[in-house]
């Protein structure tokens, strides 16, 4: 393929891109093929001979397309979103065609420094102590495993030569039931043993019980073993509860832990004055983590790390053999450093994109909507007698369930919201996912979609009464 | 922005990046800024407005493109390199579009299942067991991590709720001196200490002594410590010095030790028949790693990680919270498992992009290609009696210094070489990168670039000369 003809397809493409984002609700919007449709559709070895991106492009459209969920549909309501926007995607255009490599400041200072001042206006935005220093991680995953292997470096005291299991024994992390299944993964995999995370219990509303945290603490330390990190989630997976930060950080303050904040999806929220009381505290933590990935408008991957102290990140993570010694070194961000991979893809030119494009009071004022619909949204659940809200709305997340009258048991009634849910999903109309609470099987209605508008809103909610209909019947 | 001013901004997009394309030879290919230059030319606070788009794009090509290495550059012989292609750019276009997220089948089933099918093409093509499974991890340091980490719990013997630091105590990885830097990040975050990674040392020509390694594993036996993990490097870092597998292998059966390879950026040399010797013996291997991101044409992130036996992997990662329970959980591959993040991009697009658009012959004529002219630069470097090799030319990496007459002392050979380099990146007409060899100052002169061509390593190797002139006078 010639510059030539990649100039044609691109524009052929550029068309078909923004027919597609002008029709994305039309679609499906939870795919509709069976397992092994896409597989055995495709041939089993790659082709000899070059072939025409015509026949590639229609490929993708007749074979691939039909196997996608569609995540930038108006009508997604699943998990939590990876949003995207006509300012990321043509960022996206630019960091493909550079294909630069970001790992340390001399192979592409651009990068680097967009990524400094990026973090900079994260922080500006949402309030995170402008003392702090940010960095863009490709998930709350990796960023939650950079801050529990920070803590638990801390407590080896850095020796970096000789910490090892020795000095890992009985470090403790905790966090509450309700907490991402990433915690568990971490510890994991920062070898502190599964059994060393203590999983604290929840109140009625789903935050940690900050009184049950002391009393672990307390405990552990008596039976001589080590607290060594605390994670507050703002904003659950399950129904986004916050956790009482300036509660959990007092006790870690107290008894010199790493206190780590897991924002991942609502730290978005902070772009509102009226969500800042979340964060009250934060100057006693350690490590933030947000991602402008899920709820901003930015293409995955685009996770935003923020720490009180870069060098104890820098210490966990730096090893440098000769091939990437240079001459800037000391004086320049080297991300490579602040993070588990070597190599970074240039990630903040998205967000400068966005941020721009949008202005922060175009996001600001996106957010505000869509936590405006969920409120709608459950004064509709509430007002209609079959179905009940299993837990606070506090920012954008609906979850119910359907709760006919005549049906008490528990089993019945998680089979009967179950079978709803398939349902509903097998519509292709809208795309809605569950979890538990309290035992009790709990559809999860996230709007936080980049295109998401009353109308969707309200559609969704016609389908899932008119579902609940043929189910109850 | 809306979808009408989205289209017109996106066409105009693509002709810049199809001029840019076009040209990039003529930019200075490493970035000449200074520290601090790029990111005090952008405000310390975001906008409250939007932006126009002319705009934002308008400080892209003023503000960031200076600051810019440009890695797509067929005069860029630094490092490893981080290849795009047309074709690759087309697919991050539909992939940043779709903005799926790719961490289970149900996300999006066309993703999972055109993964499953690349890995299968990929296997076919190099010559990788056709029994093993295939999954794209984000880069080989998080590849290796994921093979150490099944290596420990394979010792703990999987026991996921019990096994913790008492059971890592004493756990032993082996690599040699001239192993990746990721190595001892990935062998530090998994908690196992970095006294227990044994360097090894080479032979004459960089190779792993596996003599040395035998003894090494034996010493530790006899001291009650336990082996478990050996990385072989298929074309190390420095020099692309090929670890003797077969040899390697024969020990890690013998003592049951887990076996991964490591071939990140060699990897794509086996598309060459003449290659596959490399791979002798890795029927007794346990994983392996090489980066279609680095010399096969396809953009970051993209790197094939195979291993033996999934169960094993899945084994380490798995962790299933109600949200991510899914009715097709069994049936068919949940890559969340297989790695570290739980978010995952639609990364096999551009693979299919790429293999199809280039064809198999495609890809393996340019590769031989860069062998070829690899081989060109070393005739030169023999012929010209001022300069030296440093190391054997596997493949496509060419390790040379100049040495004049009279010079002997390697401080001062030392000290010109690295003025040497430092002035020829300073032109911005080429970019090489160094590294030391038995305490050498080397230059690393990488031939491996998308658009590279012979006329650009002739004029590399004239600009060389010629500055080998102006240092030595």
């Amino acid at each position: 393929m010639d510059n030539k003809e990649f100039r044609k397809q691109a524009h052929l493409l550029v068309d078909w891109i923004a027919d597609y984002l002008d029709e994305v609700e039309n679609y499906p919007v939870k795919s509709q093929v069976q397992p092994g449709d896409v597989f055995n559709s495709l041939p089993d070895f790659a082709p000899t001979e070059s072939e025409e991106m015509d026949q590639i492009i229609h490929d993708f459209k007749t074979k691939v397309l039909p196997g996608i969920t569609h995540w930038q549909s108006p009508n997604f309501f699943a998990y939590f979103p990876a949003n995207s926007s006509y300012p990321s995607v043509l960022a996206e255009m630019l960091t493909a065609t550079l294909g630069a490599q970001c790992m340390i400041w001399e192979t592409s200072p651009a990068a680097a420094e967009l990524e400094e001042k990026m973090m900079i206006w994260l922080k500006g935005i949402t309030g995170i102590p402008s003392c702090w220093s940010g960095v863009i991680q490709d998930t709350a995953s990796t960023a939650t495993l950079a801050a529990i292997l920070t803590a638990r470096e801390r407590c080896a005291n850095f020796e970096s030569n000789k910490s090892g299991p020795e000095e890992f024994k009985g470090l403790r992390v905790y966090c509450s039931t309700e907490t991402h299944s990433s915690i568990e993964k971490a510890v994991k995999i920062a070898g502190l043993g599964s059994s060393n995370l203590v999983k604290v219990k929840v109140d009625k509303d789903f935050r940690m019980d900050f009184v049950a945290l002391r009393q672990a603490i307390e405990s552990d330390i008596e039976d001589g073993l080590t607290p060594a990190c605390v994670i507050a989630t703002l904003g659950t997976t399950s129904c986004t509860a916050i956790d009482p930060l300036s509660e959990i950080a007092k006790i870690t303050s107290r008894y010199d832990i790493w206190l780590h904040i897991d924002a991942a999806f609502a730290g978005t929220a902070l772009f509102l004055p009226e969500y800042r009381s979340m964060i009250e505290g934060i100057e006693h933590a350690d490590s933030f983590v947000f991602n402008p990935h899920k709820w901003m408008f930015t293409n995955f991957d685009c996770s935003a790390y923020f720490v009180k102290d870069p060098e104890l990140l820098i210490r966990t993570f730096e090893i440098l053999p000769e091939y990437l010694k240079t001459s800037t070194r000391g004086k320049v961000n080297d991300y490579r450093d602040w993070g588990v991979p070597l190599g970074r893809r240039f990630r903040a030119l998205k967000l400068w994109f966005v941020i721009r494009s949008f202005g922060v009071d175009g996001i600001r004022n996106k957010v505000a909507e869509h936590i405006r619909l969920a409120n709608w949204l459950k004064g509709r659940v509430l007002e209609d007698n079959r179905f009940e809200l299993l837990a606070p709305v506090t920012m954008n997340v609906v979850c119910f369930r359907v709760h006919p009258l005549g049906i008490a048991g528990i089993e019945e009634l998680n089979r009967l919201n179950e079978k709803l849910l398939n349902q509903l999903n097998g519509t292709g109309k809208i795309y809605i996912t569950h979890t538990k609470l309290n035992g009790c099987f709990t559809l999860r209605m996230v709007i936080a979609q980049t295109y998401v508008e009353q109308r969707h809103v309200e559609a969704a909610w016609e389908q899932i009464r008119k579902m609940a209909d043929e189910v109850c019947a």
